[in-house]
């Protein structure tokens, strides 16, 4: 049997202590259940089925991957939303443990199936036959879902009482959708928009084969804001744009990524369109919400040791700048040179020269910016070499977060923001030797 | 002091034995001397400074580093061979432990100072003041060269006993390159056209840092046949693309890289012009070589277990063919699973999928093919995963060298050959721990 890595769950160590990543309450959005239970298709009795229904139909949208290879529920669920015609979507399945990728038409088959089963079991009698939920899965490559596993136990999650919307059952349902994954990742916030308070929560799975355009990466938001379908849509993409397509674990990019959003209005209030007063407010807090999801994929990056905010300014363009990041972030010499702390700025240099961003090699800057608001350490000014304080290069690469900045010098003006984490022995083991 | 990897010579164990790439004899070129001394740049005596010379003017040509910091040498090297109007090079001279790379004017004049000082030992008296050598470094980044250790060694080296023209000269004058190489790169060859014997050999240091567009790479190649400088300049061309830019071993990409070459005709014969009925068979003999020599280097790629060779098929185009090799070879998840030994062929098809090329999903293929002969193994037909024998795939990975087949089923029918290595516990360990 051939597997993907993300199947297993790691056994190897981690250094850092990760259990302050994962909240204690939160403030979740109103007319939402959530939840989660164990379907069988993960060994050991693991949750692997996770659900978050809307209690009426709410606006939807969604980014997916852009791998050529599309596993199943990326193709079903992007015809539901082009056929959904603003009629509302009404949950969200996602499993873990397959990911009813290269699958061919039978797998295709089984994501409509396992729709099929939630509108059923949610109560949605749809007379115009198009799917009202959306499916996401993780796991296993080229392996079939066990159907008579997966079906029962959708129907046993939707009609049981397993949903609910207390923090408890947030987290459970963040549990559902791990699977390298360390820690369970999810975030909620409140905000005002027109006087009326919102709720926004969000949960993701990473680890892994996180890079640009959200690699192997499922994710949903909720809200209970009213926003018109092609707002919501608009806010997602800008959003997705500037958290999980600035991160970086290792550069890969899998076939079955997606980040949903959903928006039943529960909260009341006016309807948000791309044309309304407060559609920048929203935009806004939907992106830094999104960014500090994304951030929490980078800290469970696999084997990671650092977590490493990229700071890129004076490019050309903000594609330049993020083309520069993401050199850095995937270079392993940079990645190897942080986990050995090692402050190699000329690793730094020689990723940003081959990013393909235009540079002014006379007028690059390069600095180390500490995380407490202490002055920065100038490591190239102008193009030319400093004389470095290694001690205390040194007591900032021991750090856990550090900042890198970059200054390209091209009079452009663009910046951009990026997260990554290093490379260690870790990463290794836990891609090379889990089989063994 | 901040210093580049290159630095250091690892210190970790590599489990293959890579003697078996070491020569015992050759066939060398007429009308060359080599060599190779310790200047003092290194520590300890290692040998750093490495020298061709040429008996008589000779054809030059180079390929470059496509980074945007592009070290001193490049950029003298670059302005010697425009200015150089075909009055052909003496001499290359190369030095390793310092690349001379982010040291501003200061680091041109150094350049050019080492090259003066080898044209002025060989004799060289130009009235033009256009040098008549060449120039390399590999090394530490950021460090001005040590021109009171350098420049004296250089005029040793032209002038003492150290040059000579057998193997023990052309392996001495390979290991004066080395940095954190296992093994000097050396390979040569005699090659018959019109009825003339010809010799080429080559020389190149590589080890981490090595990415399409020759990465932390210096090389270079000289053969007796005569050949006229536009036609040596596109058959180098030709060759490199064919061959260095056709290998990865971690993705990155330095300021340094230089491919040269010297053709001085001391064996005699017609001039090679680009409309000579031999340039076919010359641009053959060069491409095949460079292939060889290109192939050295990865199998001394940092910390590796494994060569592997990536066959693309059926791409629309050859560039879309190269995007998906290079894109399997960089993704830290392939390289791992090639490091475990596992027949991941999920990670070859994500890699596969954000290539940026143009694939049939439904008529992609991916096999093993086994270096004795032996039936391919299967991993996917025409987009169906296959029941893999898994006790075979586990023979199969188990060997040193191993080849990885791709058809991207586009119907276009262009194809190329990749080499890369996987990435072990000891690249990580090379990269990150060698300070500690």
């Amino acid at each position: 049997m051939l597997f993907c890595r993300l199947f297993s769950t790691s056994s190897a160590s981690h250094l850092i202590d990760k259990s302050k990543f994962i909240p204690h309450s939160g403030f979740y959005p109103k007319g939402y259940k959530v939840g989660a239970l164990a379907s069988g298709v993960k060994k050991a009795g693991a949750l692997d089925l996770a659900m978050v229904v809307s209690e009426t139909a709410a606006s939807a949208a969604a980014c997916f991957t852009t791998n050529k290879f599309k596993a199943a529920p990326v193709l079903v669920d992007k015809a539901t939303l082009q056929a959904n015609n603003n009629a509302g979507i009404r949950a969200i399945v996602a499993n873990s443990g397959c990911a009813n990728s290269v699958t061919g038409e039978g797998g295709l088959q089984d994501a409509c199936k396992m729709i099929s089963m939630v509108d059923d079991s949610i109560g949605v009698h749809n007379s115009s036959k198009n799917h009202s939920s959306l499916v996401m899965s993780t796991g296993v490559i080229g392996q079939r879902l066990s159907m008579n596993k997966i079906l029962p136990a959708i129907k046993e999650l939707a009609q049981g009482d397993h949903l609910g919307s207390d923090h408890v059952h947030w987290i459970t349902c963040a549990k559902g959708i791990m699977t390298t994954d360390t820690f369970p990742k999810l975030v909620s916030k409140r905000f005002t928009m027109g006087g009326i308070e919102y709720s926004l929560a969000g949960l993701a799975k990473g680890a892994g084969m996180i890079c640009p355009n959200m690699a192997t990466l499922l994710g949903f938001f909720v809200t209970d804001a009213p926003v018109e379908p092609s707002a919501l849509q608009e806010i997602l993409s800008h959003a997705v744009s500037k958290s999980f397509n600035c991160i970086s674990v290792d550069g890969d990019m899998s076939t079955n990524d997606t980040i949903t959003a959903l928006a039943n209005g529960a909260a009341g209030g006016e309807l948000i369109t791309k044309l309304h007063p407060n559609y920048n407010i929203l935009e806004h807090e939907v992106t830094e919400f999104a960014k500090q999801l994304a951030q929490l994929v980078v800290h469970d990056g696999e084997g990671s040791t650092k977590f490493i905010t990229l700071r890129i300014k004076d490019a050309l363009t903000y594609e330049d700048a993020k083309k520069v990041a993401s050199s850095i972030s995937n270079s392993p010499l940079f990645k190897t040179a942080m986990y050995g702390e090692d402050a190699n700025w000329g690793r730094i240099l020689c990723a940003t020269g081959y990013a393909g961003a235009e540079v002014n090699p006379m007028k690059t800057n390069v600095s180390f910016i500490p995380t407490d608001g202490s002055e920065e350490l100038k490591l190239l000014v102008n193009g030319e070499p400093q004389n470095v304080d290694e001690d205390r290069a040194s007591v900032l690469l021991k750090r856990e977060e550090l900042e890198v900045m970059v200054d390209l010098g091209t009079g452009g003006g663009e910046s951009c923001e990026f997260w990554t984490c290093d490379l260690s022995h870790d990463y290794v083991k836990i891609n090379g030797d889990y089989r063994s």
